[in-house]
């Protein structure tokens, strides 16, 4: 069975970890999100792609659930004494990564390109691919003025209230080679899923009001959304026909069925092989 | 006394300390080679310039003569993991000072700028200025081809047979600010050596008939020089009135008188901190 699933950086990673273990290899695709994309120390970082990589691959640092488990920070003590930034961690193996990302995107490789080769060499069963090979980075309108996203995010540490969200080069942005076959071909990716609505799953990040990594719930509230899964749910609406809710959310199924979403109610906080087990079944089924 | 030293690699990196430890702090100017600069996955290197930084600031490691004492290659393993080039061997720490520099010249800063900037962080005494900030590149010339000097040296262990030297980009470059100050002003940085013969003394970097450092014996060798202090003194000749021997070599005095350059005998293999001091009292009498 060929699965396809669409996943952001540390609650993503562990879906797609759920699934690659309850499927034969080779049956999963992931679409990785570039949006929170960026440049730094001059080299092209790709946070989400990397924690779904480290992630599937054993190498994910499980305390953090980003950057390399057991990694040093021996670059970045010499890099801050030379002045860097010292405001985004980045390991010793993490930034052999983006060092040769960087190399290999400067000599003219698409990132989707790249990605497969260092997901073959880990021997990654799964297929990874970004969503895109242009460039698309998210922008954070705040008090301040519009923020890069990882400013927002770790420099700033999500504090500014979330005025709005922009894509820069949505626009231009074409899907990468692979990523509509893996839904199903169609002329977007966006069109590509609502097309197979009955046969998408989406799995809310929201458990009992609180995201399981990151400023989700904060960014809903200061835009005026519920601060809940249902909050999500509402974004999913036109590409999803069922949504998996936490136990502690079950209370939520009405509102979803008003979203003309099923709901498929099972523990979601996936940290646990056994907890993975079972919401890849329930995904699967 | 303002004292300036034109350096290369590892030898002229422990004349400098010799110098920097004979001298009150500020009177010492260091000209460092970029002729042997490289990019290397994607980064900017200047080996000769970092040698005589992290031996004037107490960093460099004493076993191999570069890199930084101490320093891991966990990103190294990884790189290579990622089938990133392994013959030229960079250190966690090194790495930092590399991904800074490439950053800074990507942004438009001047290398001699960087350079200085570093230099200051680290509390060097010791101004360090490259030779130019124009793009300079050796090219040795073999029997399989022109090969970059870094592959020529590291890749290929300076195995093949140099047939010719050429200099990209010399013919353009022009020397940073700074250069021609701490020679005295003229149009070159050669003139300006060459306007004060008198002042200038060279240090053989060969004892014995054996390089310190380098491939600099089998160099002069295949390209049908002297393989000895003589015939690297032959090139000098124009720009040196004194020329400092090891002991080893006091018998090669007379050869020296035939080339108008005064013979300063002392011994010049530097590791140690008692014959810095004897051959920069040498040189600055």
């Amino acid at each position: 069975m060929q699965v396809t699933l669409i996943a952001g950086g540390v609650g993503g990673a562990r879906m797609a970890l759920a699934l690659q273990e309850a499927l034969p290899p080779g049956d999963l695709t992931v679409i990785g999100n570039v949006g929170d994309d960026c440049e730094h120390w001059g080299l092209s970082i790709s946070p989400d792609l990397d924690t779904v990589l480290y992630t599937l691959t054993g190498r994910i640092d499980p305390v953090n659930g980003w950057g390399v488990a057991g990694d040093t920070r021996r670059l970045m003590d010499t890099a801050i004494e030379l002045g860097e930034d010292d405001w985004f961690i980045l390991g010793d193996k993490d930034v052999a990564l983006h060092v040769a990302r960087t190399r290999r995107l400067r000599a003219g490789e698409a990132l989707s390109s790249i990605t497969a080769d260092v997901a073959r060499r880990w021997g990654c069963a799964t297929r990874l691919v970004p969503a895109t090979d242009d460039r698309l980075r998210t922008w954070i309108a705040t008090d301040d003025g519009e923020l890069p996203f990882q400013e927002w995010l770790v420099r700033r540490r999500a504090a500014d209230p979330v005025a709005g969200v922009r894509f820069e080069g949505i626009e231009e942005a074409t899907p990468a080679p692979g990523v509509l076959a893996a839904i199903a071909a169609a002329d977007g990716i966006r069109a590509a899923i609502a097309d197979r609505r009955d046969d998408v799953v989406a799995v809310s990040p929201v458990i009992g009001g609180k995201a399981v990594k990151g400023p989700l719930v904060e960014m809903l509230a200061s835009m005026g959304h519920r601060p809940d899964a249902i909050g999500v749910a509402r974004y999913l609406q036109p590409l999803a026909g069922a949504y998996v809710l936490d136990p502690e959310d079950a209370g939520l199924a009405d509102d979803l069925d008003a979203l003309a979403m099923r709901a498929i109610v099972v523990p979601t906080l996936l940290k646990e092989p056994a907890v993975r087990a079972g919401v890849a079944a329930a995904v699967l089924a």
